[in-house]
């Protein structure tokens, strides 16, 4: 896939993971590219999230990610790092270190040594072309594949490319995620496309409910191309949904595609929370695992977070099987809703009332395979 | 273990369990017993819950309980069974169904067949006697042993019983707790003393950070022993704890305790959240089994519900040994904590700020077996 005109991008090995692997991805705007960006709220966040979030109203001329090394909680010795790459790459292309974004992901609290990081920049700059692949892969952690995905925007072209994995929760699920348009849009305009594609996209997937200290989406216009802001708002929510979507069904452990479905919330916004709940369910996850419709875990995940749910209007449909309602399960209805869940995806639709607020999360099943990833000393 | 005066009990097979192990439990009390008792606050709580918990108020002549299955998520059928259950035991013993409390654990969702419990309660009536042993079999469903614990209060005993295993969350843990004393209180004052008891056990444990449909816990007295408040109070949360303990020893797939203390939070209830969030969080569990001290996933758990949390007033401990301190990673020490994790049992300790909130959350490693029993076709 190509980046839209006014971008180029490259992936490099700069020493810092141990297999050879690409581990560190330059994109170089054209020009100062206008940009958006949402980033993790934990207290914990890394020293690259502060940097970033820092740079926002001022136009970026590149964004460096690095991976292999999360750069979080590595105090001071960790904002030396960032400052030093920034200043490394503005050096390099010839501009000032605050028009740089940065972003990193791996392990937390390694202490990242910046001087391969430094080193590197040279031949990423060398080796800057159109093509997203090297830079895809170059921001990959535990991903078994790249994540891209692109739309039209009127005349204009939005693409996305992101890594997910693990520690994908809402409030932006772990994951980095880097757009390019060259649509035209003011700052703060684009922001708003951004936030309400984010809040509708990886804020509504969750893998194991574990918020991150390096969540980071950034979202950068050259401005070459007018479009309506429909049009733009449009393209990017759905970049922002493929990649969602693509981070999931790449889960650590991963064997399937759980679609939590919630209709009939008093509010949207409940909706996504009585989701999540469903979507957070270690025992409901394990079961979605071995093809198990144990529907009682997802109705007690509901109400653990909704303590008003009147079980008579709740009505619960597991791979369009229902299981339960009115109030009393259905008869004779598990072994076809086994058979549905078999599947690589499948849907549970929780009818929890009479409400307008409806939302869908995303999630994966808890395989053994995710416990043996995580419980590997990974430090 | 004997139960106090006052007490005695049974456990029989009525046939719910397939394997042919104990499933219906019994406590008699030789005259009506003053009770207190705390239940689940989910909205999908059992027929069961919801009969005991009308019962508080009225002294009881008996609890009865079934295992392997919840009576959850069963409507009009479930309610049916609860009450033909405490009407047959009532008749049996002579007095009214409101003097019957009644608790169920096991599968959610799955009609209970009232009939086989019915049928057993003479041999449960003929079985009674003073020892725990059968009682505490009987109420047993993935608990690889049973808990009991003791206390004295002065010249009165306190004695308890539990079950656990899984759905072990704050509010209260998935669990079924009955305890017992000789010693004379109002109801209302036992209540208070429970309730504070509970608080600082029970609630203070997650397994797997998912609330149940059952929680219940009965502290009956028979009233023939005086006692201070404060020596009855001090025994029964002595009890809770062991029994708390307990159940996460024993949790499922579990190979190890993990303690999570928390300190200098701005407040008691800021040290529970704090602390249950570390607990919850599947990846640190992951870690935990395989002891790795990814200590950076506890502090993404923290940073992730206290979002004012200031790294540089954070310490972290692993097994004694001290990994994070004044916002950094402390140079060589993972080794040590890598060891000290491959106890049976083991410490974390979070120091989050200078206030004057504390708390202790116990929890366990997650381990690819907790996942393949849940996985399981249970239903």
């Amino acid at each position: 896939m190509r980046w839209p005109e006014g971008f180029r991008s490259a992936g490099v090995h700069a020493g810092i993971k141990k297999d050879g692997a690409l581990d560190l991805g330059m994109i170089l705007c054209a020009r100062p590219a206008v940009w958006a960006g949402t980033f993790t709220k934990n207290a914990a966040a890394a020293a690259c999230v502060g940097w970033s979030r820092g740079r926002l109203g001022t136009p970026l001329r590149a964004v460096v990610v690095n991976s292999g090394n999360a750069n979080a909680c590595t105090g001071n010795p960790g904002r030396e790092a960032v400052t030093r790459t920034a200043e490394a790459v503005a050096a390099a292309i010839g501009c000032k270190p605050e028009e740089i974004g940065i972003a990193s992901t791996g392990p937390i609290g390694v202490p990242l040594d910046v001087s391969p990081v430094v080193a590197a920049i040279p031949q990423a700059l060398a080796g800057l072309d159109d093509d997203v692949e090297s830079f895809a892969s170059s921001i990959m952690t535990t991903d078994t594949r790249i994540k891209v995905a692109e739309a039209r925007a009127g005349g204009a072209r939005v693409v996305g490319v992101a890594k997910g994995a693990a520690m994908l929760a809402p409030n932006m699920a772990t994951m980095l995620a880097f757009l390019a348009t060259d649509a035209g849009i003011a700052g703060a305009e684009l922001q708003e496309v951004l936030d309400r594609s984010v809040a509708r996209s990886f804020d509504r997937i969750s893998v194991d409910a574990c918020e991150s200290t390096n969540d980071s989406v950034f979202c950068l216009a050259s401005g070459l191309v007018d479009v309506s802001r429909d049009d733009l708002s449009g393209a990017v929510e759905s970049v922002c949904t493929s990649l969602a979507r693509a981070m999931v069904e790449d889960a650590e452990g991963a064997s399937k595609v759980v679609a939590i479905r919630v209709l009939g919330a008093t509010s949207e916004e409940g909706a996504v929370s009585l989701g999540r709940a469903a979507a957070s369910s270690t025992l409901w996850r394990a079961a979605a695992h071995g093809s198990d419709p144990n529907w009682g875990r997802i109705l007690a995940a509901l109400g653990s977070v909704d303590r008003s749910i009147d079980l008579h209007g709740v009505d619960l449909a597991i791979a369009g099987v229902t299981v339960f309602r009115g109030g009393e399960p259905v008869e004779g209805a598990l072994s076809g809703a086994a058979e549905g869940m078999a599947a690589g995806e499948f849907e549970v639709v929780c009818t929890v009332g009479a409400g307008p607020g409806t939302a869908t999360i995303l999630t994966s099943d808890l395989s053994p395979d995710y416990v043996k990833l995580n419980a590997e000393g990974s430090t």
